[in-house]
């Protein structure tokens, strides 16, 4: 984790916290909140940086929350399960966290309608989990599915593995209740696939952070699994070789529900974890995932594409083999032990992934920086780290997510490795959002036209900029 | 068409159409425009309705338009194609009509990307005939195609047969070129499936039908043409058990790309129409496009779902046929002639098609009215249609689009149906937009909540209130 510079100013939260108690019960509002509600997985408040922390078990909660922070004018961080990477639920001074882990219920599963109503705190892999008997699934799957929460999933239009065949969350929502900046809720969207009624708000608020509102339920698609799943393994000798495989596909008739790239120094981090050996002398490897009807032709094409791309093909046949593989691809990005290490996570047009690799690879050069990248090929979304040895390292103060500053020289890799992104056409975050960890680029995405307005909308949601205040915009 | 009430006040235009012409050229500012300018398909300004018509060569000239209007403080109403159903391009008094027609370039397909660039006034069916050839196609299919324009299309978020698989309009935009209200260039969005840098304005503009901004360009997103396409024809002997059959579909695996259902009164219209005899004793037909690959599996499965609803099933395996019975469907909502003719857009959740659809025919019965339906059924979309024989009937006139008053009795049976919708859980429009044609219809659905916040949103854009003032919102 990384820190969040907040001066170490303390508003007395005691009056607050006692309004909360009376409206919310004893166990729902926590003076002296655990170290994780002081951060997610990547940013992290200054210890001492005083905040409230609110439970709600309900919606109704949820609203109280809302009506006293505007009725004072206290901020409020809404926080999903804090498996964000990017700071979206770091505490601000003085500020109220509102964590919606309480509000966990399924409220409805319809397989006629294709639609699950679900609470913001259910965790996302627990949604499937209680889809599959139905014969059915819910699409998005961030990395985290089995941390993170719908809600938080929503907040920041989580993306994953699927997303280039399924879509990112925002394919997957309908409608969305959300508790606005005074306490008012808000019913958005509908319960089919089509419905032009008025501005879509839902899609506006779908990644706004918590910035506009905060979601308290949402109404989702869901869809039915797959006939059936198929894993391919394709080898590629060079990392520039493997990205033409990438757009081999691109040009061929199939679309894979996944495809992973993952690059010689992320092989190198997985011999290191597993002790296994998965390189076999290639510089890369693109590990594919077909479902759906058809999976032989599917596979037919896919190897076609593949090979004439000068790939070596393996189709996993054996479910435990291709369920190992993707065990392996998940423990790519490394443990983190021992070293200073900062990921990031852009997207490009697939067509420049060729070319913002052998960016990755010449600036880790020029900076003396050990870079390596695991990329979501088939949406252009890559996540590069970089990192540096910790001298006199705890190991276990590290694998918690240690607070020292990381050295400036990766911070500076990192940014060289942004702006190439940007350069080819790309943005600075594909599906982690901005949070604080990458307000700095914000700029250079986004044009001054561009931030007057989005200033504008939040004006209209919350004109007293109580909601997640220094995030994301 | 009905007719749009303006009154008939005349603005002196001349000084603004020397400007226009000053700033555009002689050619492209109409001051006595053609009438089919004067509304869309179903919705025309007052005859003697003053405005100008200006038709911009290029991005340029559309942000001249603007600074005037914002100059001047004069009304502008964008239009693409006039293809619209609700009256959203409709003139209204002393404005400029700015016509997007000229701008129809597409820029760039780009296959490996996956992505196309076009401007707003590219027909949308032009889009795809430049696709095919290189085996990629662009997913969204209002049954205008042939008519409509990109820029229309994501100024309505445009639906069609195709959505229940591909997605509405909004599913295949990923950036945005839009002029705002004082004239600026907005560049939006991104050109990978993924990017999540700041609030989504391409999201909120896509549906905002003019009122936000003026869409003149837009990054698609592409797929690949389907490897097969296979057409099922289901025969029910009633409504009621072809909405059982549409509910059957979607608990199977299966997921066709198209399918839709005609009630025997659509039949009869087609019979008439045609000439044809389609309905063969049975009440109800579901037309299945599957397409993919497996398409053999994706048969299988299908018609064992629809054999169990108590279908009879043919899968028509000539391609010829397959066609015939497209161009059919097309021709479901009766030619219109010799009738004064409604036709309405509401969409509900799929399992409660089979209420819907009873209720239609009760609120015929009641209201003394002719009803049929046409239903996208995989998104719950009917289009439900209400008419009376007009007496001593001009059938050229008709065909036209007359403006003679639609007999009270049949707005009131429209009336009724959209509140059946509502209270099943549905939305005045699944895909035609709101337009003028359903403002009355708007605050039955939208919370004032909702509509607080949707006019602070407006307020952000376009603060003078000027882009298409009494539309949509």
């Amino acid at each position: 984790m990384t820190a969040l510079d907040t001066t170490a100013l303390a508003p007395d939260l005691h009056v607050l916290a006692d309004r909360l108690r009376a409206e919310l019960g004893e166990d729902a509002v926590v003076s002296d909140p655990a170290p994780q509600y002081a951060g997610d997985r990547a940013v992290s408040a200054e210890p001492g940086t005083p905040y409230l922390l609110a439970l709600p078990r309900d919606v109704e909660g949820v609203q109280a929350v809302l009506r006293l922070s505007h009725d004072t004018g206290t901020p409020v961080v809404p926080r999903g399960s804090g498996s964000g990477l990017s700071g979206g639920a770091a505490p601000t001074l003085g500020a109220i966290v509102l964590g919606l882990e309480r509000l966990t219920r399924i409220r409805e599963i319809d397989p006629v309608d294709e639609v699950a109503v679900v609470e913001a705190g259910v965790i996302t892999a627990d949604l499937s989990r209680a889809l599959a008997p139905r014969g059915f699934f819910y699409a998005p799957d961030p990395a985290s599915a089995h941390l993170s929460s719908i809600g938080g999933n929503i907040a920041t239009n989580a993306g994953g593995l699927h997303c280039a065949k399924y879509g990112v969350t925002r394919e997957s929502v309908l409608g969305l209740e959300v508790v606005l900046a005074d306490g008012t809720l808000l019913r958005t969207g509908h319960r089919s696939v089509k419905g032009v009624t008025g501005l879509d708000l839902s899609q506006l608020l779908i990644g706004s952070e918590g910035t506009l509102a905060v979601v308290v339920a949402a109404t989702v698609r869901i869809r039915p699994l797959p006939v059936a799943r198929r894993s391919v393994l394709a080898r590629f000798p060079t990392i520039a070789q493997a990205t033409v495989g990438v757009n081999a596909i691109s040009l061929s008739p199939v679309r894979p529900a996944a495809s992973e790239l993952l690059d010689a120094r992320s092989l190198e981090d997985i011999e290191e974890n597993t002790g296994e050996r998965v390189a076999e002398g290639d510089s890369a490897v693109l590990l594919v995932e077909l479902d759906g009807y058809g999976i032989g032709e599917q596979t037919r094409d896919l190897t076609t594409a593949l090979v004439a791309s000068g790939a070596r093909v393996t189709v996993l046949e054996d479910e435990a083999e291709a369920e190992h593989w993707w065990e392996l691809r998940r423990s790519g990005r490394g443990s983190g032990v021992g070293q200073f290490r900062l990921g990031e996570d852009v997207a490009v047009p697939k067509s420049r992934l060729g070319s913002v690799f052998a960016a990755l690879e010449r600036i880790g050069a020029e900076h003396g920086v050990r870079t390596s990248a695991v990329a979501h090929a088939g949406d252009g979304n890559l996540h590069p780290s970089f990192s540096l040895p910790r001298p006199d390292d705890d190991p276990a103060e590290a694998a918690t997510g240690p607070r020292a500053p990381i050295p400036p020289v990766i911070h500076e890799a990192a940014d060289a490795l942004v702006r190439e992104a940007l350069a080819a056409g790309g943005t600075i975050s594909g599906e982690h959002g901005i949070g604080t960890a990458k307000r700095g680029w914000l700029d250079l995405e986004l044009s001054p036209a561009s931030r007057d307005l989005q200033r504008r909308l939040k004006d209209a949601f919350d004109p007293q900029h109580l909601l997640n205040p220094g995030k994301a915009l």
